[in-house]
């Protein structure tokens, strides 16, 4: 551990507080630096022209020099910095013109003095920064200085702890990176030096979380160092509270008795036809659901030929879950009533909560939610579906294809979306779960519970917003290493994001803080709604790859220049072909077809070519995926295609050999039916489009380095 | 016009040519800088160090020194700058070392001597320049000095000759423009001193076409002026050549009678089922077309119950076009004879052409053509189609599903999957053509044929290349202003274009290059193949919006947030809703329900409450464009929604209100033929996405913004 002076810095916030002030003065800023090693340069506080001659002098020319004022935070703009001072004439003269622009700019301000500072040799200005998120609490920030970051906005951010492999992350993670390797001939800036300036920022704000924001702005990055030339520090005590977080074991209890339950009522269930209580009852009859279901309702005997009772205390045995679907007034009373019973939750179908601007009726529910100890899903969903227990909980139709995909939406738009296209895809699905309003129950509980249960094998997550966005990252870091976690998050846009406000309440977070984070969460972001659903359905059946080299076997060159685009949108890596690997694709296919990457087994050629140049990079070690470029021909027609790559990749599957295959399909309307005839078979294939199998092929890849699973 | 001093360049590169250099020296440049009005700093060569001292005395200090010599282009590496030189002592010292270094870095440079240079005050550095691409020719670059154009590559290109429009659109068009609108209270650059200075540098290489290179680099941009402080310049004589261009008559006479023929022969018409010149007659004879079709083969008498001649020669009527469906060696000679029998365009089928290294026999063709006033389609091409006259010239399957989309294709591959799409979208279209290698015929000529042909609505065209990317893009912006153009360039990032030059020879341009050129041209780009496909399919449906307001409506708040994710992606502008527009809009939506733009009417809504909102939307005069977003309810199901929609926009057509709209469905799978419906109306409209519809949309603005059809 660093051997930080905490107790400098207390000194200063205790000064702070005393004077209710929620900023420090440059010169605290700097005993904050020293106390924890942030290098600054050399300077000190003058408070007439006298004085200020003297420190120049002492600390050699040109100097800085700088207004200090607690009401001046904005030194530029109020013309309170001259820099390259050259001697103590202009000092003098240069103390004096400051004094005066920090009257005109604000005249009430209190005036510390003038800070006389040592100017540093040339070097590259970043910034460092850290900062308090509303979604994500504290986290750490990292752009180049000036212009770029203004106007370019090139700026990276990570969660606060910041460890030395995440800053140097950091620093290679702007888009200009580059300049910071030394361009032009220029030496390299001190990458060591940026790194540890960046977790001595993180630790900093780690003990002293009511320190909201610290802006090191410009840190002067040279080959022999970083130094903070300028320091804001901002303080606010709220910026120190954390939410309130349940424990693992907490939420897996829970979440099993939830998403498992043997006993299931409906609060408000209902004979009548079009009613939503009568919904529920029918989809968890007709959904097959084997456990109990109790129909609860004051007027009724008897509902579906399941026996009704007035009220759930009337229920003989354990109730796990209890679906609401009566008006939002009567959820209060009848949640009680639930927590009484002791069931695990309550799953709020009903709106006009916080969604209508009824937070209060929110806030109430949620409070007798933790007294009973109910958890709470929703208010306003449609419901959720877990189908290894033919659970349709839901107002919507019953979904019966078993399968390995988790979903979540957050809106119950998104959801009916997720419905059509599983069913209309036949995905196999384990659970499609509505979150709504999110009063409680949120992703981290059901990542929690998806990461064990051995029904799912991915979780796709539709989301405006993150009520606890650390406690995401780090549940979503977790649970990534093993499966694969899709996020579709919308609002990434300002006028997005906009939208978001007014729909749910929640301010949708700077979109890049939240690129960053759950990119480095292992998380593979969906850029829309249908990407997320393809990467749902492809990602699970592609195996995972060794390694980088994808290779591109087309029969059309046409296709190939397209995948290679699309693996360069992707991220994918065409290899190199090693001259031993090329001669032997060259043995299969015409002379004046093109080996190399793609290889480009042209037109016309008979399924045996196909069949033999795929075979061939299934065999190599060296290959690690294959992307498939098909052209209609009468030679080799679609579904003789689809059969033969079926049958090779069959063939070394039995011997062990599972890599990704996926294929894009040009031809006449018989290659839909081929298509889909190789996806049914674990080849992510589609006709018309050479984007989406290598998008797919390109979510599997993300998700395997993050992972850590690729070799070398 | 402005005056340039033209003589005095002659002179310079007079002396260039007389001493077989191929780039002007310093001294040389300042010259050519003078005679075109471009600013550089005052300066003089000196050849010894008293010389220098006096130079920089006169024109006062600071100045720079710079090595001259021909043989060292990169000053700054070979140690031949130095800059901030401060007196007279300094400059004879830096005389020395400069000479010194050169010598260094090149025993065998020639010496000019040393230039020095006035040093200009701080300012902006830019970079102007102009080059000859191997695509389109002379073009004019415009960045950000120093490292963000070489780290972050922020640069921009039009064709020249540039006026002070597109030189200013060039000033606005790069990312970091704001930095020279002035950021941080910084004064803006003078936008008319670099606007002139691109024309400047535009019209030097248009008078001078062998100047193969022009860098201005750095330009300083200061407030009041822009000033070249580094001017390289290349000659090469071969840059100033043309290529070969036919007239816009000659163009559409041959492509009429090429797309429209009275007769076509097909030369190696065969009886035997799978041969191409089977296939070619069947399609020919069973897709419809009505006139004379010439089977020729000299073995046999009668083909498909045409009767067959041995050679065209002996077809008594004249021949419009001579499809050859006969190996590459054969062609040369049947070319010969369909020359001399006065056929409009010959269709090359065959491969084994420059697509297979061929060259020789490729030129030869091209050679032959010319000779006798043949166009060649191709070779190595799957043929043409074109409805209108029910032409299947093809060895594919007939199309008569007829409409206005033309398309075309480099590649055989992305041909049948535009034929596929398009069966399987029951895509209306005019034409499919194939054009290969394009030996001959280009998108040049079929742009123009399709730009006169009634039929036609909207082009497609993927391409990997274009032979005269200049003629096309003046085409390409002559054709967009009717009709959109839709292109999607492959090999657009560098394993693509390397993929690109392995398949047809053609070495692809910088992606940057093209991208600035289309766009200015006019020409809407796709990202992709499908997206091409869609384009097509969709934006002729849609109106042309008559102004920039585009509203969400929508029954799912989810929805909404992602269709305005996607409004910002594709460029187009959420309506701030006037206040009025606001309250009508609320008087048909729930209390809680947004209005604001997206208008949320909130799930669970009836048909009246989506038909009210939608035809306030088209009713409203500063509404320009809707976006539907569709939430599958009971109270609103899929197909009723699609009806009322159908229903209120064509009530507002009939009207005369033609507005876009088009729809996003989330719902079980009964939206896929609510889709479908809505689409077959005119209403561009897609299942479990939000980002398709938009998109389309979204190209459809692009095409208007460009043509000038939106108001404001």
């Amino acid at each position: 551990m660093v051997n930080y002076d905490r107790e400098a810095v207390q000194r200063v916030l205790a000064q702070v507080a005393a004077d209710g002030r929620d900023s420090l003065t440059a010169p605290e800023g700097k005993i904050v630096c020293d106390a924890y090693g942030i290098s600054t340069p050399d300077e000190g506080l003058a408070t007439d022209s006298e004085q200020a001659v003297e420190l120049a002098e002492r600390m050699g020319f040109p100097v800085v020099l700088k207004i200090v004022s607690p009401d001046i935070l904005h030194k530029t703009e109020a013309g309170g910095v001259l820099v390259g001072i050259k001697d103590a004439a202009q000092v003098a003269h240069g103390f004096r013109t400051i004094t005066a622009n920090a009257k005109i700019y604000n005249p009430n301000a209190k005036i510390v003095g003038i800070q006389v500072q040592q100017m540093l040799p040339a070097g590259q200005e970043v910034i460092v920064g850290a900062t308090t998120d509303q979604t994500f609490g504290k986290i750490v920030a990292f752009g180049l200085g000036g212009v770029l970051v203004e106007v370019l906005k090139d700026v990276t951010f990570r969660l606060a702890p910041t460890d030395r492999e995440q800053a140097l992350s950091m620093i290679d993670g702007i888009a200009a990176a580059e300049i910071l390797r030394g361009v032009r001939g220029a030496e390299p800036a001190d990458r060591d030096a940026i790194a540890d300036l960046i977790t001595r920022v993180s630790d900093l704000v780690g003990d002293f979380p009511q320190l909201s924001e610290v802006d090191l702005n410009p840190v002067l990055a040279t080959p022999t160092g970083a130094t903070a030339v300028d320091v804001r520090i901002l303080v606010d005590a709220e910026a120190a509270t954390e939410p309130y977080r349940f424990s693992q074991q907490e939420i897996l209890a829970a979440m099993n008795r939830i998403m498992k339950p043997a006993a299931v009522a409906v609060i408000g269930a209902s004979a009548e036809d079009g009613k939503i209580g009568n919904s529920v009852m029918k989809n968890l009859v007709s959904g097959g659901y084997r456990g109990e279901i109790y129909p609860i309702n004051p007027k009724a005997t008897e509902i579906l030929d399941r026996k009704a009772f007035a009220r759930i205390g009337d229920v003989p045995g354990d109730v796990d879950v209890a679906v609401f679907a009566i008006p939002a007034k009567f959820v209060p009373q009848a949640l009680k009533e639930v927590g009484e019973k002791g069931v695990a939750g309550a799953i709020l179908i009903p709106s006009g909560f916080g969604e209508t601007g009824n937070h209060e009726l929110q806030d109430e529910i949620v409070r007798i939610a933790r007294e009973h100890q109910v958890r709470i899903l929703g208010p306003n969903i449609y419901g959720y579906y877990y189908t290894p227990e033919h659970l349709s909980a839901t107002f919507c139709t019953p979904y019966d294809v078993q399968g390995g995909v988790a979903l979540s939406s957050q809106s119950g738009g998104i959801g009916m979306a997720i419905l059509g296209f599983s069913r209309s895809a036949q995905m196999g699905v384990s659970a499609i779960v509505g979150v709504g309003n999110k009063a409680d129950i949120d992703e981290d509980d059901l990542l929690t519970f998806f990461e064990h249960d051995d029904n799912t094998k991915l979780i796709a997550m539709h989301l405006e917003d993150l009520k606890d966005g650390r406690s995401f990252a780090e549940t979503a870091k977790r649970v990534s290493k093993s499966k694969p976690v899709v996020v579709l998050k919308a609002g990434r846009t300002a006028q997005g994001a906009k939208a978001a406000s007014s729909h749910t309440g929640a301010l949708a977070g700077n979109d890049k803080v939240y690129d960053d984070i759950l990119r480095q969460s292992g998380v593979i972001r969906a850029p829309g709604l249908n990407d997320m659903l393809e990467y749902a359905r492809g990602v699970p059946l592609l195996p995972t790859p060794k390694g980088e080299n994808v290779v591109i076997i087309t029969g059309a060159g046409g296709s190939g220049v397209l995948l290679s685009d699309a693996c360069v949108d992707n991220g994918l890596t065409l290899m190199s072909i090693p001259e031993d690997l090329d001669r032997s694709f060259r043995e299969y296919i015409p002379p004046f077809g093109a080996a190399g990457n793609p290889v480009d087994i042209t037109g016309g050629e008979p399924p045996s070519t196909y069949r033999n140049t795929i075979a061939l990079g299934l065999a190599d070690e060296r290959v690690h995926a294959l992307i498939l470029g098909y052209w209609h021909t009468i030679v080799t027609p679609p579904m003789v295609f689809a059969e033969l790559v079926v049958d090779v990749v069959e063939q070394y599957r039995e011997h062990g050999i599972h890599k990704p295959v996926v294929a894009s399909l040009s031809g006449d309307v018989e290659v839909e039916q081929a298509a889909e005839f190789l996806y049914r078979h674990g080849i992510v294939a589609y006709p018309y489009t050479t984007e989406k199998p290598v998008a797919v092929l390109g979510a599997k890849y993300r998700w395997a380095r993050e992972a850590g699973l690729l070799e070398g």
